[in-house]
């Protein structure tokens, strides 16, 4: 379909009332110049509504190559937020351009957004937020939104302040609605609100919309001056990106943004995935120079190469859920960051149980397998320990890693493995070296 | 402290309006049977609101130990979907108990949410929802509104149905509060509802409100009846819920549900995670018995077994890279399932990139290492073919999977894992046999 078809399609689904994110697959086949031919046609609303619907780094793309006049319609009539996080991916020269299209318009809100790293409190927020006066009565209230309602983020919130911008109270729309005319603000709003800093990281606020049920959080500066809010939309956004973070971490599959990983060309996948391959790759070497110092061992009794693999696996895979669950358990907020001593205990009694069970198991079936009771006694003396280890090692390094505030998540991937194969390897190779006498 | 002084801790802070959820740690070291005393203690608002914070399975051990009238108070209380998840939780004669003790109060709606399971639309939805009809005015609407707000899980929407209860429009508050009075619902209702049917996976539901940015999805039954509303809260709940899922079972951690692997006594873990590890100990002798049938090769050039860790630590990760890219992007709506295809062998260019890159580097690395360039060569090739190997069974096995619907995160863990150890070490042992002869 040529470009203007599509614009002709568009245009008509629009009308009809279908979501503009629906719309999105009528576009998949063209090139990034048609789609910004495609967003110069269409009319100002037509191309706001797709424009928002469209992924970060193609929008950037695309902002770059719109001319002047409809970049800016764009840009204006977005959330604040989004348009913030926007600018915040172009280029610094990019940027000031845009900054200065948009100061024409509206006043300097977004200097205050791109104040913020784009993963706080501040870098997500919106300033589109309803405050009102403590002293007017409900039924002035509604009005008012009744007025503003178009232009705000949500209505169903909100808050109080007083004459310096100090958060003072706070009103859901059903409190107002439930209440009687001439109530004043001041005598029904509760008083205990739930803020966030600005500076606080978007992971902590998610923890904190999902706590409390929530469909919007204010978010203040240090002397609790209303800034702006997130809604629960971008937070459900969070959580899908922080979840997506954490398990590519878990998985090293590189540090990611958004949907790099699916939707990059081959060339940016590739550099994204081969730094932690090197680190695996040197990794292997390690575990490798113990078995080449244990030669002569292996020389003796060649056999005991066939049960490398089965002590690597169940060193990595205890380590691997052990390191999961604790990196799990903390981002959720299912262990908590102050009392992980106790957790830490429990893990290393689970390990010895698991440890017993599959030592007891491996020990005999390596005795009918190879027909030699001390191979049996060495496998598993030593898939005991391996696993005891490994449970150890896979909380302790995270933990540890926790408590100096770098993401446990990055360090349960190859770090990890490494750590585990090489002390699974030596407690082999040393337990199978002391019993060598009796295995030949 | 005791549980009386608990209990005025608990009153005094309610009364300030602390939000109960955060009172819960001030539980955290009573025994069951003393939280059981507490909510028979408290009074009946007090209990609720204390109640609804605890987790399920809490909630379901303490609900057996109240007496009749305390569990009937705190049952007809909650919110209809938290009620039927719980007595869902109970065994098939306490549900009926229960289901009794609520029927004295309220009509039937919970065997409606009782039918569907547990991690459907209809097993997660509320059937506190507000819903009108078509032909009365937007200030009536309003003053309905304001008498029902109290009971209704979300006032931010309002369902528009027909006499035979078919959902025909939706209006959100916001809507109602920006019209002027005199106006007919039916005239400014939106007729495109976004609806999800009773029985769709709770994922999917999620993955739609998620897309259209809702605060709650009218939920209906085969014949387009509104049934029950899912309301964002819930929406995040789930999310938490099934990226925790996910990620336990690319982790091969055990089938869990909600807290369990961070709260569970050990010998519960024990029995969740230790049916991974049986398969990773099979697959570990499969590998194993792979070098034993290279037992010749491996006297002749002992040093061979140096290597064996690194080729089975580099296919293990980039075949865990490509499953956990895959499994997540289906997870997240990212990866179309109707074109996985493109992805498909857009992944296998990158392992081959990948592989190219690895092998070289290795290659050289092993000459250096151990002064022979035919075992360089012998590495490097293997390090190519395995890496190249991982990626595609990497994406393989999970994507047949999702065709035939089970979930791929199951099968990212030990059984890809086996599945590549074995593929490397024969690659392995296949090539230094070939070239035995220059290795020597």
């Amino acid at each position: 379909m040529t470009v203007e078809n599509i614009r002709f399609l568009i245009s008509r689904e629009l009308k009809a009332g279908t979501h503009p994110g629906d719309l999105l697959e009528q576009l998949e086949d063209l090139e990034m110049d048609q789609k910004v031919e495609l967003i110069q046609q269409l009319s100002d609303q037509e191309a706001a509504l797709l424009f928002q619907e469209m992924e970060d780094f193609e929008q950037a793309e695309i902002i770059r190559g719109l001319d002047r006049e409809r970049a800016m319609t764009i840009l204006t009539d977005m959330a604040s937020d989004d348009a913030a996080d926007l600018i915040g991916k172009l280029s610094p020269e990019e940027t000031q351009e845009m900054l200065q299209l948009i100061d024409e318009e509206e006043p300097a809100d977004f200097g205050n957004l791109l104040k913020y790293p784009e993963e706080s409190a501040g870098g997500i927020m919106t300033t589109e937020f309803i405050s009102l006066p403590a002293d007017i009565p409900v039924e002035e209230a509604i009005d008012r939104l009744r007025e503003i309602a178009p232009e705000a983020e949500t209505i169903y919130y909100v808050y109080v302040v007083d004459q310096d911008g100090h958060l003072i109270g706070v009103l859901s729309l059903r409190d107002l609605i439930a209440s009687t005319d001439g109530t004043i603000l001041k005598t029904i709003m509760r008083r205990n609100v739930i803020s966030v800093n600005a500076g606080l990281d978007q992971e902590e606020v998610a923890r904190i919309v999902s706590k409390y049920d929530l469909l919007a959080v204010p978010v203040v500066d240090d002397q609790e001056r209303l800034l702006g809010i997130i809604t629960v939309d971008d937070v459900i956004d969070v959580m899908e990106q922080e979840a997506t973070e954490d398990i590519y971490r878990l998985a090293g599959a590189g540090e990611v943004v958004d949907m790099e990983l699916t939707e990059a060309p081959v060339s940016k996948v590739v550099r994204l995935r081969l730094p932690w391959l090197m680190i695996s790759m040197v990794g292997g070497f390690i575990s490798g120079s113990v078995i080449g110092g244990y030669e002569s061992t292996l020389e003796a009794i060649v056999i005991l190469a066939v049960f490398i693999p089965v002590i690597m696996d169940m060193g990595g895979n205890v380590g691997t859920q052990s390191s999961t669950i604790f990196v799990r358990g903390i981002a959720t907020g299912e262990i908590d960051e102050a009392e992980v001593w106790p957790y830490f205990f429990r893990e290393i009694r689970i390990g010895i149980t698991l440890g017993l069970i599959c030592g007891a198991i491996i020990s005999i079936a390596a005795y009918f397998w190879q027909g030699n009771p001390y191979l049996g006694l060495v496998v598993g003396i030593s898939m005991l320990a391996t696993i005891s280890v490994a449970a150890l090692i896979g909380t302790l390094v995270p933990l540890l890693c926790s408590k100096i505030n770098i993401d446990p998540a990055i360090t349960a991937g190859p770090f990890v493995t490494t750590i585990k194969d090489v002390t699974g390897l030596m407690i082999y190779f040393v337990i199978a070296t002391a019993f060598l006498q009796y295995l030949r």
